[in-house]
Formats: structure tokens, sequence, C-alpha cells
């Protein structure tokens, strides 16, 4: 299995949210977090300055899906969180190796057997 | 080492991280995230409805181990943290490599090294 | 690439933040967290009892490099957050895979590849 964690944009969220669930995401969540390392003052516009508050708290997206729908869930992130201008956001993957529901205490290395 | 990530309801969050230390567990951090995904209106009872608020504000636990301490600390887990309704929710386990004490500057690839 | 996550003082926090920006840190994300597991009526001094609620919301820093970084920013971490007593934190190393620029939708396994 694979994880992803991106930290976007709050007003990109809830488009990427809905756009992931409507793949089938299972297991999203949602942190606000505060990113450090950007200077709002020269890369971000006039009017993004005046908001810049709000884009300092952004929410950073979590989410654990089989290997083989790793690129349906980047590209849905990918176009959902996607602006153009600085600060769009990194995506990062790594590996997960188990997954037990609690409910069930089933255990598998693929999180579709949860559903199956 | 494993990590141990689980987002578990509020309402169990006390009774399973007294359990994860009365195992001796280590480095438990806990942070509350906004679980998506989960249709409320369908998979809740009544009663449930009413307080989901209470309930999408989750508690992520997440939690490093040694990888000979694993699985017990997923039965401390899937016994306290289990209800039997839906939204018990998962227990995801990837591989930590490395950990370093700051104090110390003890540096290993076994969390029991620390207390060593 | 490598994630390296450690839970620090929140008094700790801005110069351990500002010192690993100056070194070149891209992509650090700060999250307050809720440690477990600390006798904070015996391990800390009165004076810190006093304050320990401003200590029990810690900060936990995530951040990802290139393998090659590793050394230098736990140097630096070690050094910013290092105070000598109880409750300095630990830092955890797991392996990321792939890291992907939304903006500009490049895709690779070395974070230097976003600014190349």
């Amino acid at each position: 299995m694979k994880e992803l964690k991106t930290s976007i944009r709050n007003s990109c969220l809830d488009q990427t949210v809905d756009a992931l669930n409507s793949k089938g995401a299972t297991g999203i969540t949602i942190v606000t977090v505060h990113p450090v390392g950007y200077n709002f003052g020269t890369r971000f516009s006039f009017s993004e300055q005046e908001i810049s508050k709000r884009y300092y708290d952004i929410s950073k997206v979590e989410l654990v899906c089989d290997a083989g729908e790793l690129d349906t869930y980047l590209d849905v992130i990918m176009e959902q969180a996607h602006t153009g201008s600085s600060g769009d956001g990194l995506i990062f993957v790594s590996g997960v190796s188990e997954v037990i529901k609690i409910r069930t205490r089933k255990r598998g290395s693929n999180i579709s057997i949860l559903t199956e």
C-alpha cells in the first residue's frame, strides 16, 4: 500500500476531498498544519498577502491506497489542488505495509481486502 | 521499527492510551483530525447522528515501537478502540528506519536502545 | 528521500525551524500534538510544572529531505531542540519514495529535482 501526504491550500480542500471520495478513496484524514519557509511578501500577490493568514493555515490531507490506485489519486490531487501559482504544495508518497480494520479485526497488506 | 497510525473514536481515546501506556509504549502522539468519506446519515444510528460532530473530530494516535512489539500494541488498540459499529477505524503500519533521542543524541534502529 | 518527524518543546520551535530553513529545508510542516506517557509531576522541575500545560501542547515538526541531507538536518534539530532535560523528544526517520510538485506536475524520487 501507499500513503499519500499532501499539504494543499484550504481553498482547494473541499473539491479535492470530494474528488478523492468520488474515486472511492477510504481512510482520508485532514489536519490543519502550519507550513513554514514561504516568503509571503514576495511570492504572493497583494490580494493574496491580505489573506495570507488563511493560506498559512493550510490543510494536510493523508490517504492510504493500494499501490495500483496510486496514479489515480495523484491525478485527482494534481487536478483539484492545482492553481498554477507558487504554494500549490507537494505530494509525498511512502510505503505502508499493513492495515487492520478494528471493527472486524481483519488484517492484510491490501486496503481492498477491507471491503471484500 | 514500526509506526502505527490509527484514527479512533474520541470516546475510546482515554482507555486506548492508558492501555498502550501500561504496556510500555513510548512516543505516543495524539492529534485531532477530520476524517471524511463517512455517511453519518445512513451508517450511524439516530442518537449517534446527534453527536456526530463529536465523532467527526476523531483522534489520530501515532506510535512507534520495535517490530517485535507490534502485535502487542495492535491487540491493545483492537481491544480498546473496538465497539463493533461502523467507524471503529483502521490501523496502518509502516516502517521506521531510525530513532534519535535529542537529549542524549543516542541514535539507532531500535527504540529499545533509548532506555538501555 | 527521508522523512523526519520530531516532537519538540514549543519553546524550541522557532529557533529549530529558523535553523532548518537556513539550511535550505523545504516542505516543513508543524502541527500541535498532545504527547502522552510523561509524568510531569516527577520528571519536571517545579517551575516547569507550573507551565507544564504549555509543554503538553508540543509541536510536531515534519520534514522531507534527500537522503544525503539527513545528517545535516538531524544535527540542526539535535542542536536547536536540545535542553538536556527530560522531554527533549525523539526524532523518527522513515523512507519516502516519491515526491510530486502540484504546480509543475514534476515527479521524482529526489526532492532536489523540484528546484532544478
